[in-house]
C-alpha cells in the first residue's frame, strides 16, 4: 500500500481527550478515530491489525475443534425474558422495538440465542461436547466508556459456547479453552498474562475466570497471595482483604480483562427448553459453558504495552504491515526507480508493505514510520546510490541490518520470520 | 471437518415457512437457522459460503485500490439529521436511544459516517479520488422480509464510497467499481447479470445503477428495450410502459438485486462540512460515489440459481466444501482406516473436506452429500475394498471418475481447479 493514497492522516501531537497512551497513539497514527463515546471506526491500519488478531483467535480455535458460526446482532427479547436477563442486565443492554413493536435487544452475548439454536439442533449425547463460536461486533451501552478501546460500547469480541450434556465434558472443554487463550495471548505478543479466579456476575454459573494483563492503566484490581499463590479478581472479596482461600495477605495488581470463561451451569438450557438426552435415555437440561476475548480491547491492549515515545511498537504478529519501505533524498530519478522496483519485489513476496512514496521531508517519512510501528523499516537513502547498501531497521530493538539492494526481499522475509517466532 | 461433530441438523423433508427454493434448501441443508422474520443465524456450511464470497469481493475490491476500514454499526443521528434523512427514512432506519438519552441509529448504509470521516481527513485534492469500503453487518427494519436470504433485515453488505473533489475522478471510480463488480458475480458464479439504470431513491444523487440476476422470485422488474438495448428498473418509469430513452417497447423480467452504484454528487459533502481544495485553491463540497453489494443475499440468490431436487449444487467457489468424503459398507475395518487415512491426506494438501464419519445408512450419507452440495463427493464403497478404486462424483454434473485409492489426493486437487477454472 502506498502512503500517499492511505486513508487518514497521521497527528504530530497529542489527541484531545485520549486518556492513556493507547488512546493517544491509535488516534495518532491513523488507525482509529472516535465516532461517538465509546463507538469507533477503524482505518485501514487499525483494522489490519484487528484482522492479524481476529486470525490467530481464529486459529487456535479452530484447532480445538471449535466450529465457526454466526449469530445475529439485533436478537428478540423473548429468550431474554425466558432466562430472566431482560430484566436482570441494567442499561448496557439495549432494548429498543422493531417496527411491527416487537420487543428487541442488541447482542452483548449471545448464551440466549445458542442455547435456543442447541434446543433445536442438539438432541442427544452423541450431539454434545461441540463448541460454537463467532468473531462480531457487539454493543454495550457502557456507562464510562474510556482509555480509547480498552473500554467501548461497540467492541469486536470472540464469543465461543460449549454444549455438554456431563460435567466432565463441560470440565474438559472448560481446560481446552483456557489452554487455548494462553496459545491466543501469547501469539498476540501479550506480556504479563494472567489467569485469574472472578465473580460470575450477570452469567451466572459455578465459577468463572478472567485472563488478564497486568496494566496501570485497567479496571480491575488483582490479588495475588504469596502464601497459596492463588490470583483473584479482588471483586471476588467483596471488599473483604485477604485471600478468601487461606486467608493470607494480598498483593494488588492493576489489569485489563482480555479474556473471560464461565462454567454456566444449566440455566440456559432450562430456561430455554434445550434438553439432552443422555446414553442411559434420560433427559438433562444443556450444559454450558462460555468463553469471551476482547479482539478489540486486545488491541488497544497490546498498544498500551508496546509502545515509545514515538509511536507503535505493535509485535509482528499484530502489526498492520511487515514494512515500511522510505527513500530518502529521492531527488535522483535512478534511486527512485529502484525504491519502485524494490516495493514490487517485496509486494509479489506476499509481504504486507507500506510504501512512502510522498514528496516530503525525510524527518516527516521516519516520524510517521516510528508512529505507525511496522516491524521493519527499509530506507533507501544516500549509500543506496554510491554503494547499493539498504538499511533495514527494527523498530522496536532499534536494531540496524545494512544490506545490499539485490538481497532486500529474501533479509525482509529473513527478519521477519526471526520477529514472528521471538514473539518480537 | 467431521460430519458427527457439524452443529446442526439436516432435513429431509421441506422447510415450514419457506417461499423459496433456496430459502427451505439452506435450512434443510444446515446452512442457516432463522431467528426472527428476517434475522438468520449462519451455521458452519452457511457461514464458510459466505466467506468465501466475502474473500471474492475482498480480492476484487482490493485490486481497484479501494481501502477496507471498518465504521460503527450503532451511530449518532447527528449527520443523519443534518442530511435530512433522519426524517425522510421510513421506519426502516432504526431509531433508538442511548443510556444517556442520545439518539441514535443502526446502520443501514454509511454516506453519512464516510463524509464526517472525510471531513476530517481530506482536505486537499491530493488526498481525493479515493475509495474506502468495508464488510460488514447491516440492519434495516425492512417491512415485508421475505424468501430467506434474499430480503432480510439483518444482512452482510459490503458497502463501498468514493470520495472526489471533481466529476472526472468520480466518473472514473464508477467505471471501475462497475468493471470489479462483473468480475465478483462472475468469480461467485451468478448467471444472467445485467447492469441496469436504476432510480436514486434515498441516497440523492444524479445517477444510479443496479447490477441485477434474472430470477423470478425477483422483487425488481427490469424491462429490456428491443429497440435502443437500454435496460432498466422499471421503477425509474414511475408508470409509464414505454422505454424511456427511445419510446420502444419493453421486455419485463423478474430479477434480484445483487448490487447498486450511485453517484451521490455533493449532497453528503455540503450537509457534513466535508470540503476539499483543488489545485487552483478554490473550495469544493466533497463529491461521493457509493457502491453496494449484499454478500448475504448473493448467496440466496446463488443457491436460487444453483440447485436441483437433491439439495444445493454451488459453483466450487463459493461452495462451503472442497468435497464430501464418505464411506459405503464401512463394516470392513480394514477399509475404515482407510478412509481416515485419506482424510487425513485430502486436509494436509489444504482441502476443505467434510468426512462423514458417522455409522449410518449409506443412503443417508449420500442424500447428506447431495443436500450440503460440495462439488466433489469421494466415495470409498466396495470397490475400494476390492480392487483399491474410489469413485469421485462431480456434484453438478453427476460426472463420475474412478480413481486408483493412492491418486485420490492429486485427483480431488485437479478436479477442484478445473471446476474452478470453468466456474462451475
Amino acid at each position: 500500500m502506498r502512503l500517499s493514497g492511505l486513508f487518514g492522516e497521521r497527528h504530530r501531537h497529542g489527541s484531545a481527550g485520549a486518556d492513556c497512551a493507547s488512546h493517544d497513539l491509535l488516534i495518532r497514527a491513523g488507525y482509529i478515530r472516535q465516532h461517538a463515546a465509546g463507538i469507533y471506526s477503524y482505518l485501514t491500519p487499525g483494522l489490519r491489525a484487528l484482522r492479524r488478531l481476529e486470525s490467530i483467535v481464529r486459529e487456535e480455535m479452530n484447532a480445538t475443534g471449535a466450529q465457526e458460526i454466526l449469530m445475529p446482532i439485533v436478537q428478540s427479547a423473548d429468550p431474554w425474558k425466558a432466562t430472566g436477563r431482560y430484566t436482570t442486565i441494567d442499561a448496557t443492554l439495549v432494548r429498543l422495538k422493531d417496527r411491527r413493536g416487537h420487543e428487541m435487544v442488541l447482542g452483548m452475548t449471545h448464551e440466549e440465542i445458542v442455547a435456543q439454536l442447541a434446543a433445536g439442533e442438539i438432541r442427544s449425547y452423541r450431539d454434545a461436547d461441540v463448541v460454537v463460536y463467532q468473531i462480531q461486533t457487539k454493543f454495550r451501552d457502557e456507562a464510562r466508556p474510556r482509555a480509547g478501546l480498552l473500554r467501548t460500547r461497540e467492541f469486536l469480541m470472540k464469543d465461543a459456547y460449549s454444549l455438554h450434556v456431563h460435567e466432565a465434558g463441560l470440565d474438559e472443554a472448560y481446560r481446552t479453552q483456557l489452554d487455548a487463550y494462553g496459545r491466543i495471548f501469547a501469539r498476540a505478543g501479550l506480556r504479563d498474562v494472567h489467569t485469574v479466579r472472578s465473580a460470575t456476575g450477570d452469567m451466572g454459573g459455578s465459577s468463572a475466570h478472567e485472563v488478564v494483563a497486568l496494566l496501570d492503566v485497567g479496571e480491575d484490581t488483582i490479588g495475588f497471595c504469596a502464601a497459596c499463590g492463588d490470583a483473584v479478581n479482588t471483586e471476588v472479596l467483596h471488599g473483604a482483604g485477604e485471600c478468601d482461600r487461606c486467608g493470607g495477605a494480598l498483593d494488588r495488581k492493576r489489569a485489563v480483562e482480555v479474556g473471560n470463561t464461565f462454567k454456566l451451569g444449566r440455566r440456559y438450557g432450562e430456561a430455554l427448553g434445550a434438553g439432552i438426552v443422555d446414553a442411559g435415555g434420560v433427559r438433562h437440561a444443556l450444559l454450558m459453558g462460555s468463553y469471551g476475548i476482547g479482539v478489540s480491547r486486545l488491541l488497544g491492549t497490546l498498544v498500551e504495552q508496546h509502545h515509545d515515545e514515538h509511536g507503535i511498537t505493535l509485535p509482528a504478529t499484530a502489526a498492520p504491515f511487515d514494512g515500511h519501505l522510505i527513500a530518502v533524498g529521492a531527488g535522483n530519478a535512478d534511486m527512485g526507480s529502484r525504491v519502485h522496483e524494490a516495493y514490487g519485489s517485496l509486494v509479489r513476496a506476499g509481504l504486507d508493505v507500506l510504501f512512502d512514496d510522498r514528496d516530503v521531508r525525510a524527518g516527516e517519512k521516519f516520524a510517521d514510520a516510528d508512529l505507525i510501528g511496522a516491524p521493519l523499516r527499509i530506507t533507501f537513502g544516500a549509500r543506496s546510490a554510491t554503494d547499493g547498501t539498504v538499511e533495514i531497521r527494527e523498530r522496536r530493538s532499534g536494531e540496524v541490518h545494512d544490506i545490499a539492494r539485490e538481497d532486500v526481499v529474501p533479509a525482509v522475509l529473513r527478519l521477519k520470520q526471526r520477529l514472528l517466532q521471538r514473539g518480537a
